[in-house]
Order: structure tokens, then C-alpha cells, then sequence
């Protein structure tokens, strides 16, 4: 009856150049789990196949993205707080600076958090007969939902993704239900940069926050939670808004942590004393630390080896819980290439499994290990296995 | 950003009697590759399946044969350069000897390329509405067409496979498409027979070729191309018609290579100068070599090793392209057998992927690689993700 403590390091991957970033760290807590565990690799989708972190923490999460994934919006929305309908439809958002007509910065210059959150009393709160929905969270990000009939996330983004216009959002089916809302994103990117561009808030901004840019639509399909589904009574801990979200969508309770912030600077301190205050009214943790990935998309080879470092420092904190401990990544982000790939992630099992001759936690060396390679859809098996709370097949 | 050459062995796997050809064989050049890349084992379909050529290929280069083969057929004929139409039914063809009734050899003495190509003009074009296409190939060899409406592969084969006389064609289910093929196919076997066997080229034949053998009906259902499918563009080079015509089914270029004959003594240098040229032009280069399935065929275990040491040297005029390079098999075809099996074969990925702790290319040393157990449908997905044209799960 061990408990579980699933610790997810965003982007942990990497590829040999000619070390990877977890060969050269310093990191003698995580080779000792590595070394009294059982070590493998990890494919959170199939193999080969470049996992997003959302659909990645689905698959690890044991619902499978292809049933349960409708876009990252919903997950986002979710992730800030925000109570969603079914057949809501919900979208990622970034302040951007627009300046004759052309998208100069897809992040408003970084705005500050406060400023964000005021510019949102601008936005309009219904068009037609259609409710909207609007929150903003860490500098320029938000999440928007649109709440009425009829809706549909078939559409296209209004996020250029580069420098240009914002894009037009058109309907990507023939239904009247996708060239509604096609319709309503296209007057709410209208009527936002209007009241933003206007905005006190901006006056003096040298990159106004003055458009909204859409990604990432996604309709809210609820979904039976993870305590009715694995009888695994779960918490989160998380500092981005995606990771909340898809904890959120399970209906598993979220922790917040004061100074977990999901960027480069979180407490891992923090985050860690709280994991070790969450298994005692928990059987399953999942304690998810981005910083790893920020580094890998920057190409920042040290930054990246120094996080390694810095999460190595927490393992002890966590070890004191005697329960079990798994650490993995949810996909590889290498330095190298500065993107998600699909190279496997590298996974340890301490405590309620067997061990192996792996003594290093790299890439090279689990893919040596006991556990061999295993899919997404593994882990959930695993954690009952260790838990004791897996149902057996047959008599 | 890195182009991939997939360099496909023919029935390179084997069993140790007690080496295996490749462990026996010196390639030095390989076993480098297998040290600084990753190695694995490939199954081509299922684990133990003994797969077939054209099957494996299709499942090596992302098309499932459950979903995307009918016959081997169809694609001998397009391997041949015939242009397909949907509905079309072709069969793999062999020239044979007939004498009092009786099939006496079924390759007609190893009839001679040109004699062959003279005989077609004696081959009814058309019986009852049905359109008549035939074409030679190498020695004995050719693919048959049938052109027309309400045709159907549901039938049995003519060829005999062993001495004995020409099997009468039968409908495999009682549609009125297998009924009306299997009568078109019988008497096109009789009116060839009869054309054959006074033909001015069989006169001073001692092995008369004389009869045809039909085998591998199969419907030509046309598929989305690989371009459209994985936005790579693909260029195949291989000697056999039925290699060139899965790369035809699939739309990929085709490069014809003198001295490229898909047999023992074919050109390797000319072959692989030809993937350096390719390679400037396409994304993905798909290098196939025959000969040590035709040595695994005929027990030849030093014929075998030899082609494997032949193969080694054009290695390094591979290398100097800069590509990956993926060097494996269709399946295993051991010395020991003289047939395929299911034995899974052997893989190494050098460039663009991790390394591990493997330093030579055999059956018992990639068994350990970093890789480990693959199938035949992972290949794109390592491919895509290897040239950074992988789209990314979610986001």
C-alpha cells in the first residue's frame, strides 16, 4: 500500500552533444534512485512520435489523448480557474503589440501580470448571444471561452506564430455551428483591439497590449474523473496553467505552492515540502517542474544542467515520505534542437518495484534498464501495481 | 534538418550455426556505425511473423499490408513500369516449360532476358471484354494484367510451386467478379500454351518457355502517396521489380541505376553513388540490396557473408552525404532455413539519434541496443523525427 510520487521533469530528454545535459549534471540523489531502482524509457505516445506536454501528461495520466485531447485551450481555461460547461469552446490567448496593422510582438513585450489583469475589464463580455469569458494569468498569457449554443472548435487560430497580421479565423468544416464561431473569434479580435488600443493602460506602454492572439481551440468534453476511474486519490502540483488544467480536467485537487511558479526561478524547495505534505492525505502526487523544458526550447545547454542540479537537491525531501518515487520527463526537449522531439524520456522506479544493473539516471544508461521501454499508457498500471490498488484481470 | 538514407538489407537476419554470416563477416565499416549509433531489433509486422518481401516493405515505409496490400501482384506489375488503373488485378508471372501436360521447370531453363521479352508478341491482348497487359522482366520473370469491368483477386493460382500440371484458376468466393476472372485466366493460360509452344523462338529451346505461371493476384487499389502522407520526398533505389514497384505504389521517384540488377553480381558501388546523388535532391533515399536474401535462399552461408562484406565497402561513400543512415532488413532469411522467418532483424541509426553501448551489427549484439524491440510501423515516425519534419502531438 505505498503511496506514489510521480515527478514529471518537463523536456527532461535530451540527445548527446557529445554528453546530454543529465550526463554531465551533478546529480548523485537521482543516480542513487536510479541505482536501488529499475530504470527504461519512456514513449508517453508512441514511439518516435514528438509528444506536446499536454497530450504527453494525458497519456501519462491515463487518458489517452486520442480519445480525451480536444486542444489545449480547454486545459489552459481549466488551469486558471475557470469552471467550464460542456460544449464550451476555449482557447489559449497572448497579449501582442499590434502596430499598423502588423503583430510586432507576440508577447506585448513580456506585460506585466497587473497591467494584464486590467486591461480585461476592456474585452467585450458577449457577442450575439454568445457569453465570453476571459482570464489573464502570468505576463501575457490567458485563456479565452466562449459560453452559448451552437459553437465549435473546427476553426483556425488568429495567432500568426510569427510577426504579421492576425490571422482571420475561419470555419475548417462546412457546419453552421464552426461558421458561428468562426464569426464571433473574428468580431471578438475586432472589438478587443479597439477597446485595448484605447486603453489607459497602454498609454504610455512602448509595446501596448492592444490584440489578443487565439490558439490551441479546444471544446469541453468532461470526462469521468481520475479517482472514479483508477480509485487513486490524486493531487497536483504544478506551476504552469496547462499542467493545473490537465489536473483540473482529472478532477485530481491542485495544490497551490506558494513561489511554484512554473518558471525558471520556482521554489523547488517549496514545491518539494509541499509533496511531502500532499502524500499524507494523497496516494498520488504528481509533482510537475517545467524549468527543463524553458531551458531545452532556449538551446541553453549549462541553464539546462543546472536545473538537473537544483531538482537533484529536492530528492531528499521527498525520499523522507517512504513512499514510492517515480521520476520522469514527459517528452525530450534537446538543447540541441531548441523543440520537443521524439526521442524516449528516461524514467526510475524507487520503491515498490525490482531493481536493475543501471547505476546512472541518462539517457544512454536506462535505455539499459530493467523496465525496458514503455508506453504513456504504462505508467497509470504501474502506479496501481506499486499502490496495491490495481484490480486483477480474471481469477 | 537531416536527410535520411534507409539502407534495406534483403533477409539480412539469421541464426547462429555456430556465427551467423554477419558475426562470421568482416565489416568494419558497419560495426563503426553500430558503435557511434543506436542499434535494436526490427520487427517488420508482428513479433515471430515471418513476413514477405513486399509486406514488410509496405509496413517498413509507414503502409500497413493489412490495410494497404492485395497482392504482390500489383506491385511486380508497377515495379515493371505499368501504369495501373483502380480496379485492375495483376499476378506475378513466370515463364515455364510445359511437357506432355506436366510443368517440368518452372523458370523455363532460366529462359534468357531478350527471348523472353520476344515471346510477349505471342500473348492474346484481349479475351471476352477483358484488356490483356503483359510484361517481361528479367530472365523468366513478368507481371500479368487484367483490365476491365467486374474483375476480381479472389482467385486461386495457377502455379503449380512444385513439378505438376498448370493448376485450373478458381473463383475463392462465389461472386460473379472470381467467377468471370478465374474463366478469363484459364483461358488465357490455354491460348498461351497454344501461341508458346509453336513460337519460333521456342523452336531449338531444349527448356521450352511455353506456359505461363500465374501467382499473388491482387487488385490495384491506388493510396495517398508518401509525399501527401509524411511530406517527405522519397526516392527509391533497387534493382527487383517488386522493390521499385512499392516505391511506385507509394509515388515515390525511382532512380534506375546501371548495373543496379537486384541480383548477386549487382553494381553496389554504382547503387550507392546513385544514394549520394539522391540524396542532394530528397529528403529520404531508400537503398535496397538483394543478394543476401538470394545467398539466405540458397544455404549459402559464404555467399551470404561475402555479399555482407561487399555491402560494408560502399558504407563509406554513404557517410560522406552527411545523412542519417539506418541500416536493416526486410526479415531474416537464415542459411540454415533457405526461407524467410520471423526472427526479428537487426537495426542500427547513426546520426540524429542517441548512441548506446553496442559495438557490433549481428542478430546477438543488437538484442542489446538502445533501441530495443521495434516494429516495422515505427520506422516514419524515426525517420520524420530524425528530419525534424515530425508534426508535434498536441502542443
Amino acid at each position: 500500500m505505498k503511496k506514489v510520487i510521480l515527478v514529471i521533469i518537463d523536456g527532461l530528454g535530451d540527445l548527446p552533444t557529445p554528453k546530454t545535459p543529465l550526463q554531465a549534471a551533478k546529480i548523485p540523489n537521482i543516480n542513487r534512485l536510479a541505482k536501488d531502482g529499475i530504470t527504461g524509457i519512456l514513449h508517453p505516445l508512441d514511439r518516435f512520435v514528438v509528444p506536446g506536454s499536454d497530450t504527453s501528461h494525458l497519456a501519462i495520466l491515463g487518458y489517452d489523448p486520442s480519445h480525451f485531447y480536444t486542444g489545449r485551450g480547454p486545459l489552459e481555461a481549466l488551469g486558471l480557474g475557470i469552471q467550464l460547461n460542456p460544449g464550451d469552446v476555449a482557447f489559449r490567448a497572448n497579449f501582442a503589440t499590434l502596430e499598423n496593422g502588423k503583430i510586432t510582438d507576440r508577447r506585448a513585450g513580456r506585460v506585466d501580470s497587473a497591467t494584464a489583469a486590467s486591461l480585461v475589464k476592456y474585452l467585450p463580455k458577449k457577442i450575439d448571444d454568445v457569453e465570453i469569458i476571459f482570464k489573464s494569468s502570468v505576463e501575457h498569457r490567458g485563456a479565452l471561452v466562449l459560453r452559448g449554443q451552437g459553437l465549435s472548435s473546427s476553426i483556425s487560430e488568429t495567432d500568426p506564430h510569427i510577426s504579421g497580421e492576425i490571422h482571420q479565423c475561419v470555419p475548417l468544416d462546412n457546419s453552421p455551428e464552426a461558421v458561428k464561431t468562426a464569426a464571433i473569434v473574428n468580431k471578438f479580435t475586432e472589438l478587443s483591439v479597439k477597446a485595448l488600443s484605447t486603453a489607459n493602460e497602454n498609454k504610455n506602454r512602448q509595446k501596448k497590449a492592444n490584440a489578443l492572439l487565439l490558439r490551441g481551440a479546444g471544446e469541453f468534453v468532461p470526462a469521468a474523473s481520475f479517482y472514479e476511474r483508477f480509485e487513486l486519490l490524486g493531487a497536483c502540483i504544478a506551476g504552469g496553467a496547462l499542467y493545473k488544467g490537465v489536473a483540473s480536467f482529472m478532477g485530481m485537487d491542485i495544490l497551490m505552492v506558494s513561489g511554484g511558479t512554473g518558471d525558471k526561478n520556482t521554489d523547488l524547495v517549496a514545491k518539494a515540502k509541499a509533496t511531502v505534505r500532499a502524500v499524507q492525505g494523497y496516494d498520488f502526487v504528481l509533482l510537475h517542474i517545467k524549468m527543463c523544458d524553458s531551458f531545452g526550447h532556449d538551446g541553453d545547454f549549462e541553464g539546462k544542467k543546472a536545473a538537473l542540479e537544483k531538482i537533484d537537491k529536492i530528492i531528499p525531501i521527498l525520499e523522507e515520505t517512504g513512499a514510492s518515487i517515480i521520476v520522469t520527463g514527459d517528452h525530450s526537449t534537446p538543447v540541441s534542437l531548441k523543440a520537443h522531439s521524439g526521442h524516449g524520456v528516461q524514467i526510475l522506479v524507487y520503491g515498490g518495484e525490482r531493481y536493475d544493473d543501471v547505476k546512472k539516471f541518462d539517457e544512454i544508461s536506462c535505455a539499459q534498464g530493467g523496465l525496458g521501454h514503455i508506453s504513456g499508457k504504462d505508467i497509470i498500471p504501474l502506479v496501481l501495481n506499486i499502490s496495491g490498488k490495481a484490480k486483477k484481470q480474471g481469477s
